[in-house]
Order: structure tokens, then C-alpha cells, then sequence
């Protein structure tokens, strides 16, 4: 313990509280849209009770709810995987993988889900999460796939955007369906190999 | 109104209140379920203000609320197309469209969710959900696709499972995937096309 006070105290002077605060705030957002499933749980109060600030404090950064719910889902997501650009077919992996783990991370697909089953009272929410949250991401796959066209790697006529849900569709879904069980170590890759292949025989 | 009005009181004795007081408790546990978002928000009571009846009739029907739920969600359900079993491309159309339908009801939509919202809380719940519900559809589809390795029509080596998954999870992920619109009137048609041409080149 004197340890690790020992390092807090070496903290350079650049790490101020309010840093420490803001990790606070939108832990405590989190924490709130995935156990309250929904938005309307959220609330600037209850977000500064559970993160033990004032007020204050949270309007000093962020000037309402929606805008601190777009930085706090802002925070879960990690970069998707950099293609590497080197196999079509190993980056499909990649990717797939990256949307495997992302979707099995309870606490962020709770927050995804309490998210969007707000749309309906929250738009301009819904628009910034799909422009600044999930579109980056999708453009990623978009990318690869177009490469994969452009290289022959694909078939010159491939629908990119059908692709794109069908790829992201198959993970998310497993990930998630009634009574399916944990999702299995080789998944990403065994649903990559089954789009390449197709169902009709070759 | 007055014609509405003979039409009931011509109603044959054989359809009692109790019929339609059934059919008022059943929508009113998917109303709670659609809006409370959750299982946790729907109670008896809470149903039996909303369908304006007692306690007791409710009672008299279903031993406790997860057996309500289960009835409820049963009745969201129409069955699945029987598959024709003349084309494989033709039945799996027909499959993937009526999947395109169910995901594309909001309020069925919104149930589903709220119970798997609540998978944690009410395992129970969530099994018969699982077994009585979401399997027998599921069967339909893997038998549609045994039968098209057996006639030749898919690859004789095609993992069905994961068949299964690509395919439901590619019309369950657009359908309710962030900002992708409505689904287009050819989505299914295009998905299982997609999914038997394969994206490499043939």
C-alpha cells in the first residue's frame, strides 16, 4: 500500500486531479448506463454521487448528459486492429477477432445496448454515437474488403456494404443469441473461411 | 360503435371474459416488457392496473410473472414459414424473410431485449425463453440446411451451426445495427445469395 501511495505522491505535476476526477465521472457514466439500461438513468446527479464529484465539476468539462455519454462510450472502445494489408484473409481475421472480443466484453455491450434501445428519445445522442462511435470502425472493414476487390483477393463484384453486415452481423449475433454459449476460441476465423468458401458447393 | 357494439354481444357464448381478459394480460406484460425494459419492470400488479383486471385472474392463469413472460413472448411469435422443400435457395429466401420480418417488429424487438437484458437475473426465465421459443425456430433452419448438403445443394462439408449463426446473425445485425436504416425489400434475397456465392472469386 505505502507503495503504491509512494507512486501516487511521485506523480508528475502535469497529472492533476481533475484527470483523476474526469476517469471518475466517466467510470461512474458507464457504470450507470449499464446497470440502469438506459439513458434515462443517467443523470448528471447520479453521475457525480457515484463518482463522489460536485456538480460543478462535470459541467466544467462537459456542458450536458449526451455529450458526457459520447465521451464515456468513446472511452470503451479500443482502435480496431491496423490491417496490415500483407493477406486479405489474415486481416478478415483480425477484425473479426477485434469485434469478437468487443462484443463479448459484458459491460461494454450492456452500454452499447442501453444505448440504442434509447434511440428513440435521444437522436442526437444515437447520430453522434453512429458518426463519431461505430462508423470509423465499419469504414475500417469497408477498407480492407475494397482492398481485398481491388487484389483479386475477392470477387470483383463483391456488395462491400451486405459484406460488411454479414461479417459484423455473424460475430455480434453469436455473441449475444439466446442460450448460445461462450463463443469458441477459433470463431472469427471459422466464420471468415465460411464467407470466402460460400454454402453452394465449388 | 353500434355495429362494434352487436358484434359483441353476438359473440358466441363459448368466447367467455376470461378469454379476453387473457389476451388484455398478455399485452399488457409485453407493453411493461417493451417499455420498463426489463423483466425487473413488470410485476403482477403492475400488470393487472394495466390490463384491468385483479390480482386473482391473473393468478388464477399463471403461477408467478416468468410464467406470464414466457406465454407473452410465445404469443409474439408466429410460427416460422414451413419450408417448401422444393429449392434450397428458395426455402432459405423464405426463411431469412420472415427472420427479416420478426427483427423488423419493434415491439417484439424491444421484448426480446429486455429479457435478454435480464438473462442474469432470471436464468430460469431465460432457459425455458431459450428452449420453448428461440430453439424450435432455429431447428427449422438447420433442417432446411441438412437437407440442402443432402441434395447437393450446399457444400457436403458445411458446418451448419455456424451456418446458422452467419446467417440469422447477418438479418438480426442490420436490423437493429446503429444508423443503418431501414433494411432494404431485397435484403434477404441478397444475404443468401451473398452467403451461397462466397466472397472469393469462383
Amino acid at each position: 500500500m505505502t507503495h503504491t501511495t509512494d507512486q501516487c505522491a511521485a506523480r508528475p505535476p502535469g497529472r492533476p486531479r481533475s484527470e483523476r476526477a474526469a476517469k471518475a465521472i466517466v467510470d461512474a457514466t458507464l457504470d450507470l448506463l449499464a446497470e440502469e439500461g438506459g439513458v434515462a438513468g443517467v443523470s448528471i446527479e447520479a453521475v457525480a454521487a457515484r463518482a463522489g464529484v460536485g456538480k460543478t465539476t462535470i459541467y466544467r468539462r462537459w456542458p450536458n448528459k449526451e455529450a458526457l455519454i459520447i465521451d464515456a462510450l468513446a472511452a470503451l472502445k479500443g482502435p480496431l486492429p491496423e490491417p496490415r494489408g500483407e493477406s486479405l484473409r489474415e486481416d478478415l481475421y483480425a477484425l473479426a477477432k477485434a469485434f469478437v472480443a468487443d462484443k463479448s466484453d459484458k459491460k461494454r455491450v450492456d452500454c452499447y445496448w442501453s444505448v440504442l434501445g434509447s434511440s428513440e428519445r435521444y437522436p442526437e445522442l444515437m447520430d453522434r454515437f453512429t458518426r463519431e462511435i461505430v462508423e470509423p470502425r465499419r469504414e475500417v472493414i469497408r477498407e480492407v474488403l475494397r482492398r481485398g476487390v481491388a487484389s483479386g483477393e475477392l470477387r470483383p463484384d463483391l456488395d462491400v456494404e451486405l459484406t460488411l453486415w454479414i461479417l459484423t452481423g455473424a460475430v455480434a449475433h453469436r455473441t449475444r443469441a439466446a442460450g448460445a454459449g461462450p463463443v469458441p476460441e477459433d470463431y472469427a476465423e471459422r466464420v471468415v473461411d465460411a464467407l470466402m468458401t460460400g454454402l453452394a458447393p465449388r
